[in-house]
């Protein structure tokens, strides 16, 4: 255990979440440490990639096909946690940041690759999601709990977000 | 402070993020780690019987009456943190991991209970709540928040769900 | 990092969390632990004075105006992460523990400036929603995830509420 590596577990799918775990994550990387986000249930939802929106959901069940079409692709897609009103809290806060020069979610995952930041996908999500790896962002692993849990024996702040 | 045992508190009440605790109590406890659950607010609900379910409510308040009719009892009636739909999504959830052969929310509890991971109950939590001792599962502990920081402080990851 | 640190990420704006993650860090205080809150997204909402609630929004845009008007101002204003029903589950939640002798959020949120918890506003939230600094409690600080990273790598138990 050191102080110089972090992991972040990404259970959400929410805009607002999502956000704050990339900036911690940039944040730490830039401070020179190690990090690694684990992805899992809703968080898959931010590494998706736009262009398989309407991907033929060829050897899913029809629940698989049901969360595809129903759950967001990709950081542009993500409702907020709260204030979301149908999207519309969304495109404000959007908006604000924007104003505010705030990094595009979009941005802080490019960033993060960027800086080296380690993307693990957790490989029972994608079972249940019924996700293929090439509708995911390029540079990601997949693993499991247990290769997470390794991870973070090694790291002094891990957080479930 | 060793990087032997866990700690996670379990303050979520929602299908998938209490299955996202287990799953992580559960692979820690598989690889030797010593691991303590804290029950509060929501996330009480897991641990209810469902012989239970329409036991009477003698002393308790009205409200805590409205808290114990309106909760959900156990695994098999929580619904999801999002995309619920009034429960059809957590149906669909619960259908989609069984054909994925994932354990069950309930087969999680039980494999948690059988590798000896230390499930404590907030006491506040009961109080508010209203439920009694016998209304939860056996094999629970009862503490408060004391208890919870000493186990924090011998292990290397602690998690907030 | 040593075992007499702590550190809170408060990220939500829900009553039932906030008072989690107070009773957390007055436990640990009271046990003698440095503890260091970090308030970020609609975690700045508890941190709102009341005598504010009708400022007007010089210098402020028409979104933040926005931000201001719908987000709950302190602690006695806001709502449940769950079983909200608009409003009445969280007047019942606080009857409730009125009933059972449990300290209000207010209270709670005084006893933790007078055991000289560390209260740290995160920089960019406020830019965001376009809080002044005379908005928020008194004997608050304002930093950014730079600072905060810098306290978790001196504490033992860093959690994301």
């Amino acid at each position: 255990m050191n102080t110089s590596k972090k992991t972040l577990i990404l259970f959400s799918g929410d805009l607002d979440r999502a956000m704050a775990a990339f900036i911690i994550a940039n944040g730490a990387a830039a401070m020179g440490d190690e990090v690694t986000m684990f992805f899992t249930f809703w968080g898959l939802t931010i590494l998706r990639k736009r262009a398989h929106e309407k991907a033929k959901g060829n050897g899913k069940s029809l629940l698989q096909k049901a969360f595809g079409a129903m759950l967001p692709v990709g950081p542009a897609r993500l409702g907020l946690s709260r204030m979301n009103f149908g999207g519309l809290g969304a495109v404000m806060m959007r908006r604000v940041m924007r104003q505010q020069n705030v990094s595009t979610l979009a941005e802080l995952v490019d960033t993060a690759r960027e800086q080296g930041v380690k993307m693990v996908v957790c490989t029972m999500s994608m079972d249940v999601m019924g996700f293929r790896k090439d509708e995911l962002i390029d540079g990601v692993e997949f693993a499991g709990v247990a290769t997470y849990l390794g991870e973070a024996d090694e790291a002094n702040v891990n957080m479930f977000i």
